[in-house]
């Protein structure tokens, strides 16, 4: 059988966050363990113009909520961007995917031929669900999840790939 | 109809190696405007642990045909990992795309399912293919790219979020 949309969409969403979730704590228990403000952790960033770590965060948290609406359109909770603590960035991370969780799969059911526009700013583009979810929520959602790995790791918190791809099921 | 493991594969990877193949070139242009030696930006890296630039591109090439090789059962070119040029980073991602464009869908069929085991250093996993598509190659890929683009954006070069998302066509 190949893919479904939900098998591509929801748990992997699932699993990206709940990897960020561990990324979070290990940069928490870094900045304690440093004795630093961990409010300078969560501001960082790889470029003075690009979101620093809870933006990543908030965005990351966005992608996802929203691409799973968009195709499986059950309404997503909305968040109002303000998360300044590692604490209030998990209950982020915490609330997309206990709203993730609530998606079943049969509400994405078709959702590969689902007609989704996005419009942000100068960027308009129509696309099918399965080119939406392949082409533009999926890298979009890496790219979050991934950069706050590289604002934590250029931090000095001592992570490695294995953190960023998760546990994986005993087999 | 759902997602073909194909689709979900190789032309992803095609679409992730020639957006890389872009950031690449404005980073030359951006190195040759300011009359700056390649090299430093081809060395430069998020942290002192993490692969530079060349090694971003090198992983994101062998993630994309090593995961379509392991699903298809197609052989892969190799490479020495030799690259220190911007012409030999676009020479490795172009040979690399070339490979992919010559692996048809009918290779892939039934992929999802493929027994597939990966052990390096300490990480040993055994993955069904679909569930090595979705939780091992495609992060993994995307983490290149993206930390790709950070190493660029860190150092200056001119690049957004369109630059990562990559064109769209016209609908």
């Amino acid at each position: 059988m190949p893919l479904s949309m939900y098998q591509a969409c929801v748990p992997v969403f699932i699993r990206g966050l709940t990897v960020l979730a561990a990324l979070l704590e290990k940069g928490a228990a870094h900045a304690a363990a440093a004795g630093a403000d961990p409010a300078g952790l969560i501001d960082a960033r790889l470029a003075p113009d690009m979101y620093p770590l809870s933006g990543q965060v908030q965005r990351a948290s966005d992608t996802s909520k929203f691409a799973v609406q968009r195709l499986s359109q059950v309404e997503a909770p909305k968040f109002a961007d303000e998360e300044t603590t590692f604490e209030q960035l998990q209950q982020r991370i915490a609330a997309t995917i206990e709203y993730l969780r609530g998606v079943s799969a049969d509400k994405l059911e078709g959702a590969e031929s689902r007609k989704i526009t996005l419009a942000f700013g100068d960027f308009r583009q129509e696309f099918q669900g399965d080119d939406y979810l392949l082409t533009f929520a999926l890298p979009n959602f890496y790219f979050h999840v991934t950069t706050a790995y590289g604002i934590l790791r250029q931090a000095g918190v001592q992570i490695g790939k294995l953190d960023f791809l998760g546990p994986y099921p005993q087999s």
